[in-house]
């Protein structure tokens, strides 16, 4: 079944649900605006899927071919309470959808409309009966629209996309060091002089929480304080802890700037603007950040200082501590329940914060351990560039999931970037979180860092491998296969694009203008090549000021995170390898022969373009290592075996890319030590070839080759 | 030099301009927020283009490196008058941009904007002295948005691609017997009845205007009378020719529903509505279209027989004329010129009054003989789905162009469809027209007519062939050769998907919602071939009412009418042939083993999938056509020549599909005994396979094709 997310309880039955022009959808029982523009939504999104010209005004007949029915209201719509569950039946002639509450009609209209796909006599969807709820309430994507600003309609359609796979809560971290991005009218100095112009109107905010609410999602904003604070120190420098002025860039104040919380004016300040925030978002929750407080300037500021033994705060955490408390105070004046990143575990919580593990798994199990409701966010980074796999392997519940090792933090002990490590809270292998640890388990957010990317990157960095963590999230635990992940994963894609998102198209314009009269000689490359991985680009950046400042339009910038060509060619290596499929070994034979003759081509151009000699020796390697890969396949298939040495040459080009992979091995590493392959890109398919070489070996190897697959 | 249309005068000099994060412009003399505006336009089309993120500010410091110098302002803005010359001259150092007027900016910034390209080192634009005026003043673009409704987005896209092609005249088939598309505040039932609900608010309207006079575009409305007016009856039945009910959708009412002439209650709602109309759009000209009134309800009327008896009109050319002469002289009342399709010629208009031919290039011919400002559209129409370069072969001042042969009128004679037909103007070779003659043509029009055009697929159904005609009407007629042309369109073609338009993206979308999970087996097929030719498909349908029901959302439907990727193929076979172009043979050899390959991985699908199994045997044939040419690739290179009948079944596949394409083989045939091929396709490849085959049979066949290339 093409589902992502798999739901809770699916028994396939037999035939099909033909749909055709006559398509009707009828709505009985509660009658809710949100179900009616939830069937209009459907239907939109069933024309774009097929092309058929449907009627989006729902009937009450009994025969129309799909029956909404939803029980009653739902005071808790919109809260951590609101009922999601549903019942779709789908038979031959008809189906029908029952909820008990306008959510549980949301969440199965969408899977209605992801099992519509064309079939052998046109499009259907196929007989099944489906019982569904989440695994987690809270199923969230974050997006940091201030380091690179997200165009407006880009929100939007990140919404439709939200909704394509039940994620229900949009965290949009709207301010930090680089700018300010919500309007604010209390004090407008905030966006005006915090910001490039870019920022979101509170009429847009208000249009964004409307739209998100009609899909049953909810709206989180984040205020980051009181570090990530610098683009409001450049209209109010008055509320840093050193005199400014401040201004917008990349300076030695980025990451040192925070707020000064021994100044009553701050929480004044602070008072005012989160009451207008606080209205303006209506959602339960506020997040407040807390994060990576280096507390350098709170170290040199003399009147901090004397405030600190004052009020008996012996260190920066303490006084972190103090100051998020103050903050949780006036959020609470404000009827809000607090959320800060897992920094503020080091000060204290109240019990009603929620916890956002980021830095580490290990303290998704702390804060829990401590009764605190915990989101967890550790491992679910998107900016990574990692593959859905990597996500999708990792569980909310296992706290050794994601983290610095033990020897990391050893390593960065009294190092500057001490400061921002978690104490002690190295992954502990095979813990686990007992029961009454799970519960306090909100759910989890996945998020997108914006440092190294932009607008027109946007939605290509975050789907369609968001989905398999939104899969994480709602369904359960015991939906782990990576093969049926990714198989589904390439039909969501389709999916989301066909309803709108611009994640192929945008990718497709970066990728065309660096070569608008040769193009194509760029496209089979891309399906080999994905970007470096964690923060290598960006730590690089760090370093090389010159590097730091070139636009991001290399073509490193227009690949997908993952390759989905990619992805189907692994798929069609490893069917090639387990037993006789044709069409896989085909696909393998064609894919390969492009890859290693598209190279000449490419080389061709190469002389004139400025962007294909950034990729010329990666595009090299692919083509001789396609080519050695297409002699094992001729030896596969005439069940031979190779002469030794022949490979020799090709294995040196893996170990050469394995050890720029391995440069790069975790997060902190690519941190601390980015290790820059040519083009910042890696080649994806790297591990395939290798695996048809080494069948190629011999019997032994076929084995060992199947082996690493399985 | 990447441009399209040509420049009147172009003087490629050393060096190039290179483009970089410091780009700035600087704008002196006549400012104009025009001008400003344009300037914006301009910075953003090179940020989509480069990636760059560019300064949209002008300034006026004279160091920037781009200079734009208005000379005044130019009180024929925006009419047939207007001055779009213009003088760009680009050096290492600076390019500096002048002109009389607005428009002459306009024309040379988007000159500017083309030339911008990625070169060895980074974007840049080649230095040159550029000299340019249009030859034509009137270049225009008709959209019929009455068959099927164009989404108002694409509308606003669709000026940016004009605007960068330089055609300067947006002229919108606004109603039709299947719609009336504007909303009229004086006659509300029009558009509330006469339409499905989609229609655009005068509101729209304004802005679609505002944004076009931006971009130096004038907006000309078409409201058509007295034909093709079936939807304004189902509101109004009273102004028909018979008496009513009149129903929306294809029936017998579609091409004989026609207003009656003899009822003065006609020309009072006329001059209302054109009242209205004339009003809303400020543009002098004012179409009214005239066309394809068969006269059917006229001849069944007996008060329109005994109306036309008293005053003498004896046919129904002659009541057409009748009340076109009534027609017009309301809208001159109105302050307006009139026009109308070459119809009118037969109702001996008056001098002011505009005739766009259509029919046939001798109307262009007849019509300037008489003395009638004149627009030629015959030979222009894209909705034929034919290649870029039929239509840019033609010339406005051949009046053997495109037409009826002589032996088709014959044909026709004695049918229904006569009425239709051109008196006496069959095609003449070899006349011409006299320079008299040629003063009177006020330029050209491209049109694209939407009975199986949908709003999705517009987009790709006008671009990027329009830019071929757009340099037709703007370059010198001497500017003609085709392969200059095709590589240019196809820079252009790249550039119109940087700047926003959604051709690419729409039919990709179309594409891949046919086989989600396997959208990419059907990608090497669609490179090789286009849909149908003229109006076979339009003709089938409306022989065949179960064929005309079905929706437009087939593989044809998501192909471009002319494929770029064909167009490149043939580019490469010619070099091929024509030498010995490495490039050129590798990527042809490409091409051809994926096209051979693809077929297996496509009918290991098409059990499973409707759409494929469209096109199965065309791809069985492609495979099979790139197979022999693969071997005579073989044979090429190695110079050696073919063992005779090895190219048999080849040769035999070729005849078939000559023969099949030979069965449209011009419009009219196309449209009274429609050839539908297998999936409604062509092999857009085929000519460029036969030209390898050919010269794989012996020397002299490689002179042979060497021949018919060039």
């Amino acid at each position: 079944m093409p589902l992502m997310p798999l739901p809770d309880e699916i028994r396939p039955a037999s035939g099909t649900l033909a749909i055709g022009p006559a398509f009707r959808v009828a709505i009985t029982g509660y009658r809710d605006p949100i179900v009616d523009r939830a069937v209009e939504r459907l239907v939109s999104r069933l024309r774009a899927k097929t092309g058929l010209e449907l009627h989006s005004i729902p009937t009450a007949g009994p025969d129309s071919a799909l029956l909404v029915h939803c029980k009653a209201s739902d005071p808790k719509f919109l809260s951590l309470g609101a009922d999601e569950s549903y019942r779709l039946e789908i038979t031959s002639t008809q189906a029908s959808l029952d909820a008990n509450g306008p959510a549980g009609i949301l969440r199965g209209l969408t899977t209605f409309a992801q099992l519509v796909q064309p079939a052998s006599g046109g499009f259907a969807a196929p007989a099944a009966a489906i019982v569904d709820h989440p695994r987690y309430p809270w199923r969230g994507l974050m997006i940091d629209v201030s380091r690179h600003f997200m165009p407006f309609d880009a929100l939007l359609r990140s919404l439709d996309a939200m909704e394509w796979v039940k994620l229900n809560v949009l965290h949009l971290h709207l301010t930090d060091a680089q700018a300010f991005r919500a309007e604010s009218k209390v004090y407008p100095k905030l966006h005006q002089q915090g910001s490039d112009g870019d920022f979101y109107t509170q009429a847009e905010i208000r249009e964004l929480i409307a739209r998100a609410r009609d899909r049953g999602i909810r709206v989180v904003p984040e205020i980051d304080v009181p570090g990530h604070s610098k683009s409001w120190l450049v209209g109010y420098p008055e509320l840093g802890s050193k005199p400014g002025p401040y201004r917008l860039g990349n300076d030695g104040d980025t990451m040192d700037a925070v707020l000064n919380p021994a100044d009553e004016a701050v929480y004044r300040f602070l008072d005012r603007l989160f009451g207008e925030m606080a209205e303006l978002f209506p959602d339960a929750y506020f997040h407040i950040g807390a994060d990576e407080v280096n507390g350098v300037q709170w170290q040199q500021n003399a009147a901090i200082q004397a405030f600190m033994k004052q009020h008996s705060l012996p260190d920066g955490h303490a006084l972190l501590g103090y100051f998020t408390r103050r903050a949780f105070a006036i959020l609470r004046n404000h009827g809000k329940i607090p959320i800060g990143w897992d920094e503020v575990l080091a000060g204290d919580p109240p019990p009603d914060v929620v916890v956002q593990a980021w830095r580490s798994s290990q303290l998704v199990a702390e804060s829990t351990a401590r009764g605190l409701p915990t989101l967890v966010s550790s491992g679910y980074y998107l900016d990574y560039a990692m593959p859905a796999s990597f996500h999708y392997a990792n569980d909310p519940t296992n706290p050794a999931a994601f983290g610095p090792s033990e020897e990391m933090l050893k390593r960065l002990a009294g190092t500057p970037l001490e400061s921002y490590m978690p104490k002690n809270t190295a992954l502990i292998p095979g813990s686990k979180l007992s029961d009454e640890q799970q519960k306090h388990i909100l759910g989890g957010e996945t998020a997108i860092w914006s440092e190294m990317v932009t607008g027109e990157m946007f939605e290509g960095r975050i789907w369609p491998r968001a989905a398999a963590i939104a899969e994480r999230f709602w369904s359960p635990a015991s939906v782990r296969d990576e093969a049926s992940m990714y198989a589904r994963l390439a039909t969501v894609d389709c999916d989301l694009q066909l309803i709108g998102l611009q994640h192929r198209e945008k990718s497709a314009r970066m990728l065309h203008r660096l070569q608008p009269d040769a193009s194509t000689v760029l496209e089979p490359l891309v399906d080999a090549i994905e970007p470096v991985k964690y923060h290598a680009r960006l730590a690089a950046r760090m370093r090389n000021p010159a590097l730091g400042g070139a636009a991001l339009n290399q073509v490193v910038d227009a690949l997908s995170p993952e390759s989905m060509g990619a992805v189907a060619f692994r798929s069609n290596v490893r069917k090639l390898l387990l037993g006789s499929d044709d069409f896989a070994a085909r696909a393998v034979r064609m894919q390969l022969t492009v890859w290693r003759d598209n190279h000449a081509l490419l080389a061709a151009i190469a002389p004139r373009s400025f962007a294909i000699r950034e990729v010329f020796s990666v595009s090299e390697d692919l083509s001789m290592l396609s080519s050695a890969a297409l002699e094992a396949l001729d030896y596969l298939s005439q069940q031979k075996t190779m002469t030794p040495g022949w490979s020799v040459q090709a294995r040196a080009v893996i170990a050469k890319h394995k050890a720029l992979a391995a440069g790069n091995s975790d997060m902190l590493t690519s941190f601390l030590s980015p290790t820059l392959p040519p083009g910042e890109v890696m080649i994806s398919v790297l591990s395939s070839i290798e695996d048809l070489i080494n069948a190629a070996e011999g019997p032994g190897h076929v084995a060992s080759a199947v082996k690493t697959i399985e």
